[in-house]
């Protein structure tokens, strides 16, 4: 089996947008592209079938933090991964559980040697380090692994945001270090994606990007981005990165957004995006469709028999009308939440591939301009 | 558009067991038959696709209450009824309503009108009589629907339950001319079917039975079993109405039951039958398999990597294993409530199909016999 590779098929001339192809061992997966959040194992609300048929995912994410906990590890091991745990058998990244242990442990203590915290489940203590998280990522089994990386809040001070970075840096190495002294598990090759961090300061993310170039990682990430800053200073900052990173890796922006900020970060050269906004505002009652924002919650909808959105290639969108989808949400029904899910995903799915089709046939700019406004419309 | 009929295909020499077809507008029946619970217009949990695809479900229910309460009749009458409103284009039965106003309203006060009661959802005063129920089932367009009676608790003394069947049967004229007197609203054929009460009294059950047998219905329903009494009273009580209700017409008895309780009421003659158990149960942790019933919650589970049930043909029951079906009931997955609603409800579907099969081949009872003491199997 072999490492990822990525194949830079088009640049588009009058932005930074690309269109490629990474390869894994568990399969192809074509960019731009938008990876469902599978916190533990399971995309919440939604099937592995829905993802295949419905959203047509490519890649979906897993949370280290979330699966170390539950099922844990012995379990993800027994089952030969979580591919084979899950059911889903196209590629899965995996998270360094850096994120949730900042925002969902308990009694967490940063030190050089890793992080101690507290499960928010049964309050259990553990330590992330390094090298711990090289060895639960190898036996959760992701396609592309993440580093493991302290991501700093907005607004940070320069010295919090320098000495975190630096923080970040070192314990790269040392990820580095123990993954390229472990063998893969379960036949396949996993991948080692590096964080760029440095909060909102260009000359910080100057040299993280660097720093993280410098890897020669089969592909790059970009953190600590959509955590508070305004939008503009987001675009700022990726850009900054993307022009920093490798041209010939995968860049994969962490977090990262709305349908209008994945469009706006594509044009800056960004080639994956992950998020659980599609199903945790989908779970809210708030759509994203090609007509624009919906609340699906509001009145006007109760009557409107025509489908959730006929402008997208998903059978959910298709086949449930507004109406329908309203009185299930409003009715607490758990079918809602999967409807709403779903259909969310897919426009998310349905964007990345009409962004790549534009960038293709070379009108991506004219087109994501007017996508922007079409997105941004409330309905 | 045309009435329902029964064809009575093959009646059991060793019990009275039977193979038939129902016809209705929205297409066949094939009998004995389960009928998934889709209280406010979803089968909680499981899709409109899963429930045609997995569950192979031929019919379903909609109950009257929650309906009328949300999302109301302007609703469903502006979409063009049921069908319409929620994509389930094969048949659906609703109930009278008369169960949940007295399960779940407040306030409600029994009259020879009719039951006023408050919403359990916002404190609304409402009327449910005769008359009015048959109109709200019109509106809804179920192509079965069931007159209005009341459900006397287990125990209830032998003057109670006289008088409360003595209300149900003065409740039934009044619903057959009110619904005979009205037309069908969406152009396919509804059919009023009458409910036989009594309560645990033979000779009640008998008159009771005699007098909805007098109404000459296209089908004929036994309420106010399975709830409480021991079950060999259940089945005795349930023998008891078989043999007064005529022969060629279906017989629906409401609310049963186990998977076993299913199959001993099929050797009395009962040829439909409706329970939340499947999914209810589900989302509790418990499964309903071939090889008996399983708590997916318990630990023995959480290395047991076969299918939930290769015992039957359903795509999701097969796909998933135990382990990752408790993993996701015990984080609460969403997915974790959708796979063992899908599962338990096409395992019911699998056994009213088996059931049929054995009857149509003529080894049906030997063939119960052994399936009642593996589907009680506790694994
Ligand atoms: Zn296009
Ligand atoms: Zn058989």
């Amino acid at each position: 089996m072999a490492a990822l590779t990525f194949d830079l098929q088009t640049t588009d001339s009058a932005s930074k947008a690309r269109a490629g192809k990474i390869t894994t061992d568990h399969g192809e997966i074509l960019t731009p592209i938008f990876m469902p959040v599978g916190t533990v194992g399971s995309v919440k609300a939604v099937s592995q079938k829905q993802l295949y048929d419905d959203v047509k995912a490519q890649i979906i994410l897993g949370n280290t933090y979330h699966l170390y906990l539950r099922p844990t590890l012995d379990i993800l091991e027994s089952a030969g991964g979580l591919h084979k745990f899950n059911g889903w058998h196209k590629p899965i990244l995996t998270d360094s559980g850096g994120y949730q242990v900042f925002s969902l442990a308990n009694n967490r203590k940063i030190k050089e040697e890793g992080v101690i915290f507290q499960s928010h489940i049964d309050g259990s203590k553990h330590l992330f380090s390094p090298e711990r998280v090289m060895d639960i990522q190898r036996t959760i089994g992701g396609d592309i692994i993440m580093a493991f990386d302290e991501c700093p809040p907005y607004p940070s001070d320069t010295k919090y945001a320098k000495t975190s970075m630096e923080l970040t840096h070192r314990w790269l190495d040392r990820c580095f270090t123990q993954f390229n002294s472990t063998p893969d598990k379960y036949g396949y090759t996993q991948n080692l994606f590096p964080i760029v961090q440095g909060s909102t300061y260009k000359d910080l993310r100057k040299a993280s990007s660097e720093y993280i170039a410098s890897k020669g990682a089969t592909g790059n990430a970009i953190g600590g981005l959509s955590v508070g800053e305004p939008e503009e200073m987001m675009y700022e900052i990726c850009a900054l990165c993307c022009d920093h990173l490798p041209v010939d890796k995968p860049r994969y922006l962490m977090g990262v957004g709305t349908p209008w900020n994945i469009l706006e970060n594509i044009a800056l050269g960004v080639d994956m995006f992950d998020c659980v906004m599609p199903t945790r505002n989908g779970r809210n009652a708030m759509l994203f469709t090609s007509k624009g924002v919906i609340n699906i919650d509001n009145k006007k909808w109760e009557k409107d028999f025509s489908p959730i959105d006929d402008g997208i290639d998903c059978e959910t969108s298709n086949y449930y009308s507004k109406a329908y989808l309203r009185h299930l949400i409003k009715s607490k029904e758990i079918l809602g939440l999967t409807i709403a899910s779903v259909h969310n995903l897919a426009f998310y799915l349905h964007l990345v591939t009409e962004a790549r089709k534009h960038i293709l046939q070379g009108d991506f700019v004219s087109w994501k301009n007017e996508q922007v406004d079409i997105l941004k419309t409330r309905l």
